[in-house]
């Protein structure tokens, strides 16, 4: 693989992922949508196959990490750092164009639900401090980026530290599936499973960011998008999300050097 | 694969995917249904596994295209044109065939449904206006073709060029995975889960067509049978769904062109 | 494969497909259940993953047919009609074994259900009537044996002719795919995803018996059981699950020998 | 496999089981978590998926029992015992890390829960025992272990029995598909959707332990930790889950040696 396959690669994979998976919370969130009120079942299965969708897309062109956890815990048991400014910046500029075709898709949506008096109450409002207990999360931000439900960071930081520990350690111990030849066709189907799984089981109070890439691509393409009543961006959070997955990522790759190489 | 072999194959297996398509949007939508009220869970499921199920009954005899969008697509990239009108023709056909058999099934349903005066509301009522948008489009015209919530033809066309974009290029690249083999016997599967998430994820505003043949197909089948109170097919609508699946196919092939051959 | 390594087989494989279908179903509709009001989305995922667990089970024993409709479909395409009676005996026996099973597994749950006077009427009572259109069928005959929402049995028919056509379709083109080489070890999960397809897209009208056997072996356990109020069995309707599932297949095999064979 | 290999991948794997099985019930459960409510469509896919990603981690190091029932079914039909001791104390251990660590991304959550009036009643409350039919069980304690909706320990017996006769009937025989070369890399997830079934299908009495450390350790775990308000630990009810598991791998086995081998 060339190192512009891999920035190619990985943009156009993370651009995927993101497109549907904030597609799926537009879809279950915003008014005016189909899917409008399908809850956490679509959440969690949408999530996991917009994953899988991305990762057979790109696959062939860059090993489709699609996260930089996943980037740096491979980097860290493989010893091969080379790739890994590439594949970040691809990461984070994939996530960027994806955040901004699910805004494109939903755009008549995010347009109704913004202009609804019942979704965007008046300024300080402390009704929306219980909701999402940020006072300055937007009504939309969700859909592009995570946030806790109680927000307490060193909680927050711990619980995105132990879901994406699970994501990459099953990521790096597939290789050795099959006695070192590895889940082959079938891995992007499992690895996808696992995202379905983290997102069930460990999704609950931060929203499982779990990738870098995810949470603060769609965040600055949230606070550059002209939408009308569309809130604060909540920068304050914004930092969990990256490095606590970065934490989870290391810690996973330790686990892997420490009781499987 | 013969030229008839494909035609009976991409007729068999079009009809056997509208069949269950439809089917599922008859379960959910349709009173004195048993899976009444399953909700967008039920649907978008309902139709990946529709997708699954004609993809392994059809792909022996005819590939399994299934969809004129993927058709194209295919077609651009191999650039073999030879069996696009055989291939498109069955697809057509077969996506009326099988329209009629979906409501052949619920032929019950559809006459309780339409029989109750809460669910036909009488002429020029205007709150079906607000319900489906479209002052013509009637009761049960969203068992048989996609309409949107908002309707707003450039912004449907978009939803509808990104969502075709991904489900062709998910299926030309497949071909890429392990090292140029393909997917193998998994193919099905993966390409089922992309339709599954598609509609999670992009569903929401139009009701993802992302395919000419299951969009005209059955509304012509819509105009045609004889159903009280069936309300109008809409056909201001219904070159959306066929012109927007079509550009995206298109665009699908030139990324796959310029980045992945 | 011996006969008496197919009759045992078709008995356990068969026993666990209706103790974990009938299951579902109870899990679902019984008061004091954990899974009570799951709904569709449960039932249709419950029985196709209940095929999956024993086809995987029983076929390295007896090939899993599990259902008589796929017995005589594969006696048709094959002309090999020796171990047909085995087969259909072993299935009978089977689904009453795990109708039983399943009757044990929620006996507490059967007995609160049905000492609950919101769930038992009196005798005659019209509401009855109106919900399951059936004034014979019993409050729990549900669990063991498809009913009609609407009773037609010219329609219920079709609808189950339709349902058993795509199965038993599904079932002979599996061999031919991937050359000749049939779809291996995936199989399973695939026969059980086609069972989920038609549970969602053609289940809404008569509940998807598309088995004589899962219909005809439960239905007699219902009649023999020892429960209070358990109400009648239904045998009226009891003819209509059996030949409709067999008109189904012999219509599938036909096409089978016609366009795929 | 080294026995200090099956012993810290036991842990690891059962730790990751547990994690993501007690995670998605706080998931669904707890106040203040995105999924409360999502119902046991999250349950049963949530400990399928918790499984297969366990499975899938363990595998490569231990074999990934994860489970003393299933260890249990293949030290019988095998007459391999050497490796049990080490393989039940790991999936003990695996289990209780496993539990702390669901605990610890729910922190929050339990906090917010246990300190809200409506969930937790003052002492001796009838309504209790109506709605878990355990007088001591805790408002919290199901997402550490199971308990039944009809407290009766011989109808739970038998529940828990044909629950883990299936499931280890299931893993005993994989290794029979196909000829005898068994599922491949495709096993855990065939096992992780037996899983699944057996959740829809057969967990509505008990909610399916199917496995003595899944129960015993978070009971443990649930005894130990300092929370206030958490209630008893239903320590009477503790043995149904570990004895009947192990009767059902028992019979499994015997099932297996008697028909199968």
């Amino acid at each position: 693989m060339s190192s512009s396959d891999i920035f190619i690669g990985e943009i156009i994979g993370t651009a995927v992922l993101i497109l549907l998976g904030a597609g799926v919370v537009a879809a279950v969130v915003l008014k005016r949508s189909k899917a409008q009120g399908a809850g956490w079942v679509a959440i969690a299965f949408g999530w996991g196959f917009a994953v899988m969708t991305a990762v057979y897309i790109a696959g062939p062109l860059s090993g489709a990490h699609l996260n930089p956890a996943v980037t740096l815990g491979i980097a860290i048991t493989s010893g091969d750092w080379s790739n890994v400014p590439v594949q970040m910046a691809g990461e984070l500029i994939g996530a960027m164009v994806g955040a901004f075709l699910a805004w494109l898709t939903y755009y008549g949506q995010f347009k109704a639900h913004l202009a609804d008096p019942e979704v965007v109450p008046p300024p300080l409002d402390e009704g929306l401090v219980d909701e999402r207990s940020a006072p300055n999360a937007g009504p939309v931000l969700g859909i592009f980026s995570t946030g806790p439900e109680i927000r307490n960071v060193w909680q927050n930081l711990t619980t995105e530290i132990i879901g994406t520990l699970v994501l990459v350690l099953a990521v790096l111990t597939m290789g050795l599936n099959d006695s070192g030849k590895g889940l082959g066709v079938l891995g992007g189907l499992i690895v996808a499973l696992v995202v379905v799984s983290i997102g069930f089981s460990l999704g609950g109070p931060t929203g499982y960011a779990i990738n870098p890439a995810r949470d603060l691509g769609p965040r600055i393409v949230h606070a550059l998008l002209p939408m009308r009543n569309k809130g604060g961006s909540d920068w304050g959070y914004a930092w969990v999300p990256v490095v606590g997955p970065l934490i989870g990522a290391a810690i996973a790759a330790g686990i892997y050097n420490i009781a499987f190489a």
